[in-house]
């Protein structure tokens, strides 16, 4: 009995649907009519419409509630999904019948990471736009749950010192993570390799104490051969591909991280692996100390800094459904490990994810899985019990 | 003691560096000046010239006897080299130092797929160039140690008939499996997904017994955010991030085929993930049968075909060295792991296989440590013990 009553989940990964007025209550004035509004199209969808254009799928994949049968790429309009995507107390209703107790949730228009405002044309609608989020997330969001729906933060990462101010702001509202793309590289921006372009960026995060949430999927790159460069349309792979391996998005993203230098310079900045699962993480350590063992003397990495070692202080993996992932959390560290429960997402268990926690955990110790459903998150988000 | 000393270790993975004959002994006389030939440049250093174009390292990390204080991306010269690494005589009294009875030798200039082959301007030259090779790999070679060393073909894959014929040609001369790209689509050609392209090759693969290597890197695509896009001098990750992650252009290899449908209509074929390592195979099983148990009502791939049984049925594992993966053993399949030495390349442990194998496997019982480093490769590869 692993998972005892008092132990209160924590899903680090949980998503908010954005209602239609997110944008258009905050906004200036002047920017409210190219900022994110919701129009009706005449096949009687609902799209967001953002600098002119149309983004067609106001919740991708927000299927929670539905039989598996009817999963597809929906839904396209508001009552197409269950209430709890977009209004927080029936969230508060559904995370109690899933037995979970707090949830830090990405945004879903704005892409996990803000991409979307990161690709916009008129930068500084995209600074109020991340702002315009923020507020929506601290002020409305979480506000009206505190200690159960914990608040995450946009940056306009686009311009490391905005960026940097913004931290400063979300620090004064409270805000506990920020989420970032799994790596900026992809976007258009200097890599995390770059010596000083976001230095003062990870100095601000260090000083909040606020981990970096890398969303997989955040930086707009989507794994699989035939999805790096052009392909014929029946050359394509079906998207289960993609689905089944993000996670070579984090592995990338890990090992950028270790091997950037960076982490010796900011020995305080943590960053979770947002929805990467976990089993993987063995291997990888693994092969990332061997490449140190064997390389270090003629690469530019540090001769000094066992990769695992930086790993273990710096990252924390996330997890949905990982059995040979929890089979191997001695190798990965209990303390490295937190739960997510993906709401309204098709990877999530909802509305058993307690039921399914409980199963995931039943061969392991109590004070193991206390960490890893509630502890560990609690410390990492200062979440007080 | 399970590595017994009349168990044989079967290395599926290593590595000739051709002579500079290998060719111009071989090619047509029209070709012989386009082909690949060395020549020596100003610096005193020994480089291929192919088709007018220079390609500057002979044996890119041919550094099997150095110091790992002088690892670098060198040799030069042949002679800064050890024998072994392009004399089969030589090479058969260095895997006797390093406890070795059998390998699979993997090209250098062609690339592990003959990459360069399909790059090339003139196609014809280059069909020539692959059965020159496939000639000095089978009457070379190999015929210098029958049952030591195996035949590995290369294909002139940009043409999938001619391919289909020189696996042909290859069964009569003894091949025992051939090498391609991990995918097709780097290289411009269709992927793996193209419902025709590939069927006439599969079926004379599936016909000769043939098993596929699918080695990382062959197919050209370099692992890593800042290797994918255009990135600044000073944003480029260190080569380390490529080393540590190729292993998830495997996780896409499989992914792939696990979802193309092809497996389904090819029942006898095989591949080998060459280089890969294993320990990140039970994640990704598990993950491949999550998708599919979620997504395949509305995806298009099967709804019949479990992932993770077709992977088994498809698919085996090569490590040099990978403890977690070892210690996965029962989740991945103890018939579905091969061993590894990679002479004379960085990841090699010559002079010491035989010694680090026995380490490696000091835990495992007798009989699966003789499946891992024998019985499996000469089963799959048919050479008889």
């Amino acid at each position: 009995m692993p998972l005892r009553d008092w132990m209160e989940i924590f899903s680090v990964d949980d998503h908010v649907i954005e209602h239609p007025r997110v944008w258009l209550d905050r906004l200036p004035a002047m920017y409210r009519d190219a900022g994110p509004q919701i129009i009706e199209t005449a096949e009687g969808n609902h799209v967001w419409r953002y600098e002119g254009k149309l983004f067609p799928q106001i919740g991708l994949n927000a299927v929670a509630g539905k039989p598996r049968e009817e999963y597809g790429m929906e839904p396209v309009r508001y009552d197409h999904m269950i209430p709890g995507c977009y209004d927080a107390a029936e969230r508060i209703k559904d995370m109690d019948i899933d037995g979970v107790h707090g949830a830090l949730c990405f945004p879903s228009f704005p892409g996990f990471g803000g991409g979307v405002f990161a690709r916009s044309d008129d930068k500084d609608l995209a600074l109020q736009a991340v702002r315009a989020w923020n507020d929506f997330q601290t002020d409305e969001w979480c506000a009206s749950a505190p200690g159960r729906l914990i608040p995450l933060g946009l940056l306009p990462f686009w311009d490391p010192l905005a960026a940097t101010a913004e931290v400063g702001r979300l620090a004064q509202k409270g805000t506990r993570a920020v989420s970032l793309p799994e790596s900026p590289a992809p976007l258009g921006l200097p890599s995390f390799h770059h010596p000083t372009h976001w230095e003062t960026l990870w100095d601000a995060l260090e000083d909040a104490d606020m981990p970096v949430c890398l969303h997989f999927g955040s930086c707009g790159f989507v794994p699989g051969f035939s999805f790096v460069g052009p392909s014929r349309p029946d050359e394509v792979a079906p998207f289960a591909v993609a689905i089944a391996t993000f996670s070579t998005n984090l592995m990338w993203a890990v090992s950028d991280l270790v091997f950037s230098g960076m982490l010796q310079r900011h020995p305080r900045l943590k960053f979770m692996l947002s929805e990467g699962g976990i089993g993987w993480i063995p291997y990888l350590l693994e092969r990332l100390d061997a490449t140190w063992e064997r390389h270090r003397w003629y690469q530019n990495i540090s001769r000094t800094d066992r990769p695992s070692d930086l790993f273990r202080r710096h990252f924390w993996g996330c997890f949905i459904d990982d059995e040979h992932g929890l089979a191997s959390r001695e190798t990965i560290g209990v303390e490295n490990i937190l739960i997510e429960v993906d709401y309204p997402h098709s990877d999530s268990n909802w509305p058993n994810s307690r039921k399914r926690v409980e199963e995931a955990l039943a061969q392991i110790p109590d004070e193991e899985a206390h960490a890893i459903v509630e502890l560990n998150a609690r410390r990492l988000l200062r979440v007080e019990g």
